[in-house]
């Protein structure tokens, strides 16, 4: 439009905002919310626990209950680390996974959402650099570029996070890089677990280099096989070990997200710090839900219902894995999880999975591209599957219909070639009449 | 310490902070927190509703019944934008106040604190000026310091911000100042509300200057004598004047501050800003407190509720100010709130607020100091009352002991001149034996 006078603009205050602002960007899985929520469409997007599975009465008990007895607390402000007895709790819970901490350390968060938002806000200038996985959890990349950090990603394989990719990425950003973030166990998105081997490999590496590790587990209690993988924060052995790393804990996916209680369990200092950024942030987290949640702990089987879950998202794993088995064509690979919500698909060469999704859409399902995944543009072939929201069936479907558009796609390849099947599906980013 | 080997540090991290950590500093209210929460301290401190009053089993029962009905949704993910029918009411509640809103440029937030850490966020670079009351809101001061902008105090007097201080205050700090944040009704410290005139001068004065208004309002509905004001941003008459205001709602006044559900509205470009603020920041609010507060507002009567509130703050802030009257020494004087939860109290010449407070929690009564409320060292002489949580009974004792205190630091000042008083306190800021 050089040259020619612009339409008014419509935003009085454009130039006036600040300069962090124009990192936030929609995210790729927000962007899908109102088309993937439709009943028609057999939605593998959304990363969703399915709620339904709840005692949902049980629940409802317990909150006029804790209203009966302690309705005036619940209801009123709190402290911003969060309720003590909460975070007592909280303790138990990472001693499930080997983490020894005090109960001080903890700050309770609304969901590790928040968490993240806190650590990042304390440690980043702009240009600073976070190390993340290839490909990472979409919702901390937009953190990451909210306080205009760079992030550098470091390769991923079947075992997870690749230490000499990590040492690499290391020798490259040097003391730029401020915190390696990593999602240790049943990866978002990519489905994979890091090796216990590696995770005293990129704690050591870590530690060598003066790099805290932000160890992010919200699935970490969500395995299909055997109990829970030791955490990276228990392998400090010594404080100085544990000095090292800032462990996020959520309710999201072992309770429910619609109470957004998650937790970080930092070094002192940093917690100091964490408290602070909430308080300016949010003041404190709301009272009701950690009471709702530390009742639920006290009262309820709350691991008897992670079972529930487990057995709710094992079925449907292998209902997904065998439907990708079945149906996809040749050139397509996945990832096998062991635990989670996420299988990480790759398309055969020559297809992209960001040109592709409107005409999955217009097939009746969704899914998220990989692109949104990746600060750099990596990933155009990979797409996110999630099963832990859809009934079996209808995640059987799911896979028909995408099998159905990728060989669709594969056809247009192999008749056109790449360079028309891009240009057509251009074309078709503007919903077509299917969409209507 | 200089040229003295300094003891180990404790914190790991010092120098990999962000520059904007150093902003961070533990706010004057949230300091006085566990002190003056024993029970034999009469707190004037906190501005803490008083929860008791609720409607509890009924709100208990609600409860149980959205779990019953909705509780999948309930304990869900929801949009980062906030419940669309809570936004309807939120606009309904706004109409009580004059202003003419639409449910799509309202965001739900966690309490109005992120809303005020939102509209921080996407309007302040470092060094950028905040034009604020003198006194202000000592947790909206926090976030400014922490994304590190130049608050500019405004000065008040009995009706509020004073119109020509705007003018002279802006003529200094010109394109530097991204908005004026005021509190116009029943102020947080000051307990002044803001004339009718002088709203219209200060938004025309805004408006003429290309400033934002950022409307702060979570007591407009408190008040004690007739219906509520009309609020600055249902003054703008054209679509014009409406976009140079961002309104600010809390729920945590008028129904409970432990659901953390407050709201903004905002201009439609720069609520689309907020909303993926609030996503990088905490996903999304908390869905089950969002469908507690719209079944309140529902299902109960809370505008009885809110009468039944200002009944009790009502007797409680005149039980303050008769206490005020009959026992403070000559030369205190204080702010006469017709609603809202504060009593401004000015000591006489020669004394400090903040250097006496120790010697009142000796004498088990606690209030704010006044400085935690300016950015720049006002307030020597000057603290906050809070009427809203203590029994009458409670008030009327509080005042007496803090009465006592003052005579007592006025007899050491008569005594020994004001250099002598300032050192004696300063060696009381370590607790003595009455706080061990």
């Amino acid at each position: 439009m050089a040259g020619v006078q612009g339409p008014r603009t419509f935003d009085a205050f454009t130039g006036r905002y600040a300069a962090r602002t124009a990192g936030l960007t929609a995210s790729e899985i927000r962007a899908l919310f109102a088309v993937a929520s439709r009943p028609e469409v057999v939605s593998l997007a959304g990363g969703m626990p399915y709620t339904s599975a709840l005692p949902l009465d049980a629940v409802g008990k317990l909150m006029s209950d804790l209203l009966a007895t302690r309705g005036a607390q619940a209801l009123q402000y709190g402290s911003g680390q969060g309720d003590p007895a909460l975070r007592e709790l909280i303790c138990e819970i990472m001693a499930l996974e080997g983490v020894v901490g005090s109960p001080d350390d903890v700050t309770v968060t609304v969901g590790s959402q928040q968490a993240l938002d806190l650590v990042t806000r304390i440690f980043i200038d702009p240009g600073d650099v976070v190390l993340a996985e290839a490909p990472s959890y979409v919702g901390a990349l937009g953190t990451f570029a909210s306080y205009q950090a760079e992030v550098v990603h470091v390769a991923m394989d079947e075992h997870g996070l690749v230490p000499e990719a990590l040492r690499a990425a290391l020798a490259r950003v040097g003391d730029r890089a401020k915190f390696l973030y990593t999602i240790p166990n049943f990866h978002n998105p990519a489905g994979t677990s890091l090796s216990d081997a590696r995770r005293d490999e990129v704690l050591a590496i870590c530690m060598a280099a003066g790099l805290l590790v932000l160890e992010d587990n919200p699935y970490g209690l969500l395995g299909f096989e055997g109990p829970p993988t030791q955490a990276i924060r228990a392998r400090g052995g010594s404080s100085d070990g544990n000095d090292h790393v800032i462990y996020l804990g959520s309710f999201s996916k072992t309770f429910a997200p619609g109470l957004r209680v998650g937790w970080v369990l930092a070094p002192h200092a940093v917690r100091e710090k964490l408290v602070l950024a909430s308080e300016a942030s949010v003041l404190c987290p709301p009272a009701l839900n950690q009471l709702v949640v530390a009742e639920y702990l006290t009262t309820q089987d709350w691991q008897g219902q992670i079972e529930v879950f487990k057995q709710i998202y094992q079925e449907r794993r292998d209902t997904m894995l065998s439907s990708l088995e079945t149906l996809m064509p040749a050139g397509t690979t996945w990832t096998h999880p062991t635990g989670g919500f996420y299988v990480w698909t790759t398309l055969p060469d020559g297809l992209d999975a960001k040109i592709m999704q409107p005409r999955a859409i217009t097939a009746r399902v969704a899914y998220v591209p990989g692109v949104g995944f990746y600060s750099d543009g990596q990933g155009r072939r990979e797409l996110r599957l999630s099963y832990c929201f859809p009934e079996p069936a209808r995640i059987a479907e799911g896979v028909r219909r995408l099998a159905g558009v990728i060989e669709a796609e594969l056809e247009l390849l192999d008749t056109f070639g790449p360079a028309l099947t891009a240009r057509a599906v251009d074309g078709a980013t503007t919903p077509g009449p299917g969409l209507a």
